[in-house]
């Protein structure tokens, strides 16, 4: 018998893995969830269906959502994130011995359960002292959450269905606003460009950005098992620019060593293709 | 009825594609051609069953084998391509009134009839004065060619199985350096890295060149419809280094209209991935 895996990309292009065993599958309060042992990706979990991370290709997620943020301002010591239940945006930046305290605010308990289970070499620092784990729902967490608390926010969602919408709302990213210090960034998964659905959503989150903060950029990584294997990341910031302000120096000095991020590819990831400047800049929906 | 298209992008990675219909199937001497046309991809033509073009995604694919070249030596007028029968590479060429003489190489005569039938937009400028079209073998045209004739050679290929695989070998690459001026640059599409057999030839590839040019560097692109929609492309060199020596302003006073490329993300297209630049530092076969 022969165990295959499809995530429906859209509704006419299919992506399917071969897999090895089907290792679990729960339901909570509010999603989903399944970990399928794959031949070429390795572990992978799906909530509701959609691949959220793979053993083989999270570390391209991971570097891209922590480590742009971190080479731009090197004192960020205080850091909220929004979901990122499997563990792996901690995972790095726990690797930044200057950061003294996360706030962690994941939905649902059973993506960081799982997690621990099953994802081992991902979830590795979900205990660690430094990081303060919530099961909470985000969007309420920081309506609650004091002014110019953070200096980064990175909201490692996922899509706007489901448990995620809240988190693409203008409400949500005014609270987050409001709770960065004077020079806050916010980081967020920003879908991708190539396909429909996730077009219209990444514009929609880059335009209630745009009209909150001053500084809003996107930027680009791939990661084959999304969507069209092109995926996208907001920067959006009170005071430094992610590319003017990088401070290359700094961040090599650290001596972190990664798989995908460098000060290099952190310029480069924010030189996008015209298509998608044009889209960013004329787009409508 | 559902007419859907497989690639096995490897043996346990399916990609599907709906088909609204199957336009064409034909078999030359040295491959079998389709032509289909798809819900999310528009038309795409496949080569002995693995994708080679579609009407969606081709831009990123010829933005990039023929622009970063072309911004780094404003002066080249004369070219070879060798293959690129959809005419995709020969289209962006012609874009450059500088450009004198281009010898078009294509061994399959039915990809460029296909091209012409299915594919105008693709394949416009197949005919264009410019345009030396030869259906004959690349090895041997090398072979054949006078010392010291191109400013530019692209080799826009297919995978090195069947008749693209003397397009892969010491030998071939040895008569395009001859061939090539002093100042000469090489560009071929180089395979993938996160699956075993395209990352296994993108290393051959990349070494076999390394002992003949002096210049030999790697970039990327994010192609969906190509295993793991991440791209590479060689760029070997006599001379210019293709980031150093880019020439931006030249280029953007050319006016050239492009969907994908500019000079910004020419030079992050050369900043790699860790794990990228340590295969290509390290990796042996």
């Amino acid at each position: 018998m022969e165990l295959w895996y499809t995530e429906k990309h859209t509704n006419s292009v299919n992506f399917s893995l071969k897999v090895k065993e089907h290792l679990f599958s729960g339901q909570s309060e509010f999603q989903k969830l399944d970990v399928l042992d794959t031949y070429e990706y390795g572990k992978l979990m799906t909530l509701d269906g959609l691949v959220m991370v793979t053993e083989k290709d999270e570390f391209v997620y991971h570097d891209m959502i922590v480590h742009v943020p971190m080479a731009v301002n090197p004192n960020i010591k205080k850091v909220l994130v929004i979901g990122g239940g499997d563990g792996g945006t901690v995972r790095e930046l726990m690797r930044y011995e200057h950061i003294e305290h996360v706030d962690m605010v994941e939905i649902d308990k059973l993506v960081c359960d799982a997690a621990k289970e099953f994802f081992p070499t991902i979830s590795c620092e979900l205990e660690n002292p430094r990081v303060n784990l919530l099961y909470e729902d985000g969007v309420k967490f920081v309506e609650d959450s004091k002014d110019n608390t953070y200096d980064l926010i990175i909201i490692d969602s996922t899509d706007p269905i489901g448990p995620g919408e809240g988190l693409f709302t203008t409400a949500f990213y005014k609270n987050c606003f409001r709770i960065l210090k004077e020079d806050g960034i916010l980081v967020n998964q920003n879908e991708s460009v190539f396909y429909h659905d996730t077009k219209e959503a990444a514009l929609k989150a880059n335009s209630k950005l745009r009209k909150i903060f001053p500084i809003v950029k996107v930027y680009q990584a791939c990661i084959p098992t999304y969507p069209s294997g092109y995926w996208l990341f907001g920067f959006a910031s009170k005071k430094y620019d992610p590319v003017k302000d990088l401070n290359a120096e700094k961040w090599n000095s650290l001596n972190i060593k990664t798989k995908y991020y460098n000060t290099d590819l952190h310029v480069g990831s924010f030189a996008l293709p015209n298509f998608v400047k044009e889209f960013f800049e004329n787009g409508t929906i």
